[in-house]
């Protein structure tokens, strides 16, 4: 039995979320075609595939990570070709690895980087709006930053937790929380948001960032969120951001686990 | 009667390209969703619109401009905001004035600008499927620039002329023909070629990529090409590149039919 490791890019705008879901009505997932892909390669047989991050209905990736077994060995490389020539255009391997038994793609992630856009002009592109929010300015930028910084460190995050949630803790550690403007040719200027932590809650980042576009537009205050945040208040929290300008960009794991038997 | 102007972006991904089409079966074009558009505003009297450059299926736009006369006056702004409520969001009005009874989209311009996206790593990602093509290096990069080089100035491009083409002449001058590479985020490099000419002939742009793409992989030679060019020769020029690469970025207009009336 061979354990691998895949990094993958997808367009989650056709997808209902990474997770396979038992449902009445099949549902889109890019689990769910994933899954379909290996079990073609795997003879029939089911190979369950854990991932790094469990993205949401609309969320993409640039480096999401996904691993499982198969029963017999295949060269990474061939296997990433195949894939490939199974997969819909909307989901690609960039890079396939046989790996050690003890990493899993989940458990082993030491931490993870998203990204989000928001497009700030009038009239968004048709050309970004697959992968970019569309949230008219002007923007009180400073308020952002400091709401960026506040995030910063480790907080529970309870007020930014789901209602479905199963987690056992909310706590998490913040190691990158910046906001960084854009100039977009022909479409005015985007803010990109960029958050780093050795793990997410349920749309967590959405919730952050629903949290800085209050602050950037007044309807909130830096010391209200920071009371919502320190309180665990749900209730007080800003709407998360729309799905579509977020993306799963790195996922990190320990040097260890990065050993590649091949 | 105020003629205005509008500078338009789109995906051209879902569009049978800009013009109009009378078919058995109806055909979505750029012109006809404007001009089902405008037809709301104008109190359903039919409303023509003529555009820079008449993009083919599945070309996209960051700055295509179109002219068009409404019998009443109307504040641009409120044009421009009337037509995105009404239009589908892969076209979106980047500004509307109102201009001089002289002004006409097309005959009017004096250079357009094209730029053409090709994807060269060995996956692309499916964020850049839209706006890319992808073709597969290697590629001789300096016979590329010599190819780029050839076109500029002015020549009878008969040899990349379309079969069905009416105009009645293939002489144009190109003022910039230039290729630059661009590191993508996890995906390898790209090539970026643009194109600026006072025209350009039906499938013009993809047929000189189509060289450009045949000089850096080898299977032409620069004196083949030249010569193809020099002789009008259509058979001997290399396939025409896909459209999805393929952007309208900006069409430029004496200063004179710039001025805005309002």
């Amino acid at each position: 039995m061979t354990r691998f490791r895949l990094t993958l890019a997808y367009d989650g705008s056709d997808f209902e979320g990474w997770q396979w879901q038992e449902r009445t009505k099949p549902v889109r997932t890019v689990q769910g075609v994933l899954e379909a892909a290996l079990r073609e390669l795997a003879g029939g047989e089911r190979v369950a595939v854990a991932a790094a991050g469990r993205t949401d209905a609309g969320v993409h990736a640039l480096g999401q990570v996904a691993s499982f077994d198969l029963s017999r060995d295949m060269d990474p490389t061939l296997l990433a070709r195949a894939l490939n020539g199974l997969l819909p255009g909307d989901v690609r391997v960039l890079e396939a690895a046989s790996v050690s038994e003890s990493f899993h793609a989940r458990r082993s992630a030491v931490s993870k980087l998203y990204r989000y856009v928001i497009d700030t002009g009038a009239v968004q592109l048709p050309s970004r709006r697959r992968f970019s929010a569309h949230v008219t300015g002007p923007f009180d930028l400073t308020a952002m930053r400091a709401g960026a910084a506040l995030y910063l460190g480790r907080h529970d995050f309870a007020a930014v937790r789901s209602a479905g949630g199963t987690v056992k803790t909310s706590v998490r550690t913040l190691t990158r929380s910046e906001i960084r403007t854009e100039t977009v040719e022909a479409g005015g200027t985007a803010l990109v948001y960029e958050v780093e932590a050795d793990g997410f809650l349920r749309k967590m980042v959405r919730s952050l960032v629903g949290g800085l576009i209050a602050l950037g537009r007044g309807t909130v205050t830096l010391g209200e969120l920071r009371r919502a945040l320190e309180a665990g208040d749900r209730s007080g929290w800003p709407a998360p951001a729309p799905a579509c300008g977020l993306t799963l960009v790195r996922v990190d794991y320990p040097p260890s686990d990065e050993r590649v038997l091949t």
